[in-house]
């Protein structure tokens, strides 16, 4: 099963470092872990559009509402190596609504995709906890990282 | 984004103990720990359902190839009184194919449904990990556990 | 390097589950993975004794400040049976000073000690970040869960 | 409770990405967490000495016996700048026994050791569980990384 990139050019990148303790016993990344992975690139490019990280302050929150994760091949530490053993992350958006908007995520190992995910992020107005709208700045944030042939 | 329960009567059923460390900022078990505790469940089930236990060892392997999660309330770890903080776990199967079946669970807290997760297992060769047929023998023990609206 | 229990009559006492997750390559429980086990079952003591769990907000907060551990066993994942795997956490006091007290735990499995840490908790004041003295209803809660061996 | 580095030259050195996960509710990476880094910067010099990682195989295999860690300042993720958050990790060897080794590490944070931790480590033989002599290779790799003045 394998799969494409299918990263815009505007994606944002990081590389992230593999642990050894990453991995279960089956001898590579817990899928679960690489749900952390995931959650680690969401939280830098959320960083880079918002400039902000979920701190679990007062203002409005987003939450993930949906998660929709294709496992397609094993994440490895590398044993045999001295040096980090790294994953390639692209994160970008496909769309922007009202309330929520759609990111997709890549993880990638010696240039090939092993994972990719879709989670929908919904606003939350931190007291009432109901979604509230995209602010303009946030949105303009998202743009910058919106796969262009998604954009609205 | 209330969700009802759909396990059937059959589901195998587990309660969990949420810990204080799954926790992150936003004050609620973290999304990507949500998944430990699905694996946790799901764990639990195949333990009923084949015997064994995933366990890095040389017979045939089940991997996950597809999550889809829906995060419809938050789990919370209660602060407040003593004693376990528990979430009720329910497995089941809905399709059971050549290669792969689906699992569906709920995890539930205070009776409501706060996250539901589809799960397409593979069973994979060992040293060829290619897809290998699933054993009668496996394929009984998710009949047992299969939702009857969806049998074939 | 088997231990003989060493906790008091008085000692707070919880069961803790395992998971299969909690295991690493060397199929039993990961070494930093026990000491989140020691922190759920100090986490549900301190409850006991101070009404309260570490929560991120305003109050005077405690922070560890030394650990130290002994592995005396490894702790299993049950693969074999149906049901829970648990641990039996055993939690007391020592030692309990001006700014810190010394927190003892246990962690049993089958009924022999797998794992024993003692920890010294140091009370801070939530501004500034220094030592600040245990209040009088916090040191009421410790001495009842204290070793009367130690009593001062 | 400031501490002065103590790592000799010969460390064994290597740079580990902090994850947003690793944080608890106090808002600073997790005492537990920072075992798993203390872990994985070990693992990284067990590379360089043994050539090899713990990996569940049926060689023998090198246990923690006992584990004493300091938490001189918190590990902070940082939100406000983009890129990695690191911690620098030094680990080194003190004392070469028998049968059992005594591994000390460093976690630092802007040049401030931020946790010291020193890890008794026993070789046990697979299938005995019991311990066995330290092999020559890996006493030897063990000495390059000796702290001289500790030397026998």
């Amino acid at each position: 099963m394998a799969r494409e990139t299918t990263a815009p050019q505007n994606a944002h990148r990081s590389r992230l470092q593999v642990r050894w303790s990453d991995q279960d016993l089956n001898h590579h990344v817990n899928n679960a872990r690489t749900l952390t992975l995931i959650e680690e690139a969401r939280v830098r490019a959320g960083r880079a559009w918002s400039g902000t990280t979920p701190d679990g302050g007062d203002e409005d929150s987003r939450v993930v509402r949906n998660l929709s994760v294709e496992f397609n091949r094993p994440i490895n530490y590398q044993d045999d190596v001295d040096g980090d053993t790294m994953v390639d992350a692209q994160v970008w958006i496909t769309r922007i609504g009202n309330t929520s908007y759609t990111v997709c995520h890549e993880l990638l190992q010696d240039g090939a995709v092993c994972a990719y995910a879709e989670a929908v992020i919904v606003m939350l107005a931190k007291i009432e906890r109901t979604p509230t709208p995209i602010t303009s700045e946030i949105g303009a944030g998202l743009a910058r990282f919106q796969d262009p042939s998604f954009s609205n």
